[in-house]
C-alpha cells in the first residue's frame, strides 16, 4: 500500500502515544501487566489504515488487539480512526514484521491475522512473504501453544504458496474458503483493500492455522 | 456421472477380461507378480470413461496405471476406449471404493489419483467423500510410505473440505492450484469432465498431499 508522505506523521504519533507505542520492546513480556489479564492478545500484522482491527475490536471488546504497521504514513489514518473512536483495546506499533520476537516473548500472543499481505511474487523475494517459513518460526515463538492464524487475501498465488508453507511447517489447516464473500459470512470484518475489491467480484480467500504445539 | 443401462455390459466386460480384473481380491499383495517389478502402482479411483488414465499411460509408459470404477455402464466406455488403443499398461477394476483395502496389500500402490469425485455437498452425507478421514486410513494403508494422492475437482466446496482434511490428517500439502488450467501446465492430463467444465471458463482445483510416513 502507498501512501503520500507526511512530514508530520512524526509529530502525530508522539501526540498519541497512548495508542502508538514508542517504546514497544520495552513490553516484551509484560503486555499482561499493561492490558488486563483476561483479555486474549490478537495480534494482526500489516494493520494498513486499521479498518480491520477497529472493526474487530468492535466485535470482540474483549479481546485486547495490537496491530502492527511498518509504514508511517499509514499508520497515522489507523491512529486517526480509532482516536475518533470509543474503543480502548486496540494498540498500535509503527514497526516492522521482521522484528516481531523484538515486541513479544514466547507464548505471548493468543492470534494471528495476516491481511491481504505483499504477495511478493518474484520466487526471488519468497523470503519477504509473511507465510515464509522464517516468519513461522517467528509466530510459532511468540504464540501460545496451539496458537492460530487466519490469513486473508484475494492473491490467488500467495494463497497457494501459504497453504503449503503452513503444512510443510506442521500447521493443521482448520479452515480454508475460496469465495470468502459467497460464504457471506455475517462475522467477517473487511479491509478497506478487502471491501473495495470484493466488490469488483474477485475472490477472497480465507484460511486458519493452528500452529504444531 | 450417470450412463444409460447397458444390457450388453457384464458380457463386454467378460470379454475383456485381460484388461478388467473379475477375480481382483486375488491381486491383492501380488500386484508385484503380475505387472513389471520396476513399474510403479498409480491407482485411479474413480476412473469414469478412462480418458484421464489412458491419457497417463500414453504420458508415463513406465508407470502401471489401475483404474477402478463402479459403475458398469461407465467402466464399459474406459474398457472401450482402452482395447482400441495399444496400451499395455492399464488394469481396471470394476469395484467400489469402499472395499480398496480388499484389492491391495499394505504399502502396494505408489500414487493414489482422485478426480472430479462425488462432492456428496450435504453434511449428513460427509462420510461418502472420497477424502474423509476413513478413506484417507485406507489410502495409507495401501500407500507406500510416503506415498502421494492428486486430487482434482471443478467443485469448490469438497476442493476446501479435501484440504482441511488432509491437513488434519497428517497429511502434508506439496502442491495446491486454485486454477489449473489458467496455469496451463503441459502436463495435465484431461478427464472428459475436466475437458468440457473448463472451456466453460469455471476454474480447476488441485492438489497433491504426501502421507504421514
Amino acid at each position: 500500500m502507498r501512501a503520500r508522505y507526511k512530514p508530520w506523521a512524526d509529530d502525530y504519533l508522539r501526540e498519541n502515544e497512548d495508542l502508538v507505542l514508542f517504546s514497544a520492546a520495552e513490553y516484551k513480556g509484560r503486555w499482561r501487566e499493561v492490558i488486563s489479564q483476561e483479555h486474549p492478545i490478537h495480534l494482526e500484522i500489516g494493520t494498513g489504515k486499521g479498518q480491520f482491527i477497529a472493526g474487530m475490536a468492535t466485535q470482540y471488546p474483549d479481546v485486547h488487539f495490537v496491530g502492527m504497521e511498518v509504514v508511517k504514513s499509514i499508520i497515522v489514518s489507523a491512529v486517526e480512526k480509532i482516536a475518533e473512536s470509543d474503543l480502548t483495546n486496540i494498540t498500535l506499533l509503527n514497526e516492522d514484521a521482521q522484528n516481531i520476537t523484538s515486541f513479544f516473548a514466547d507464548n505471548e500472543v493468543d492470534q494471528l491475522y495476516l491481511n491481504f499481505s505483499d504477495p511478493w511474487p518474484k520466487n526471488r523475494h519468497e523470503k519477504r512473504r509473511l507465510t515464509y517459513s522464517d516468519f513461522l518460526e517467528q509466530y510459532q515463538q511468540i504464540l501460545k501453544p496451539g496458537g492460530k492464524l487466519v490469513l486473508k487475501t484475494d492473491n490467488r498465488s500467495l494463497f497457494e504458496y501459504s497453504l503449503v508453507s503452513f503444512s510443510q511447517f506442521g500447521c493443521k489447516l482448520e479452515e480454508a474458503c475460496l469465495d470468502l464473500h459467497g460464504l457471506a459470512d455475517p462475522t467477517n470484518v473487511m479491509t478497506e483493500y478487502e471491501e473495495k475489491f470484493s466488490t469488483k467480484g474477485h475472490p477472497i480467500y480465507r484460511c486458519q492455522v493452528a500452529f504444531p504445539e
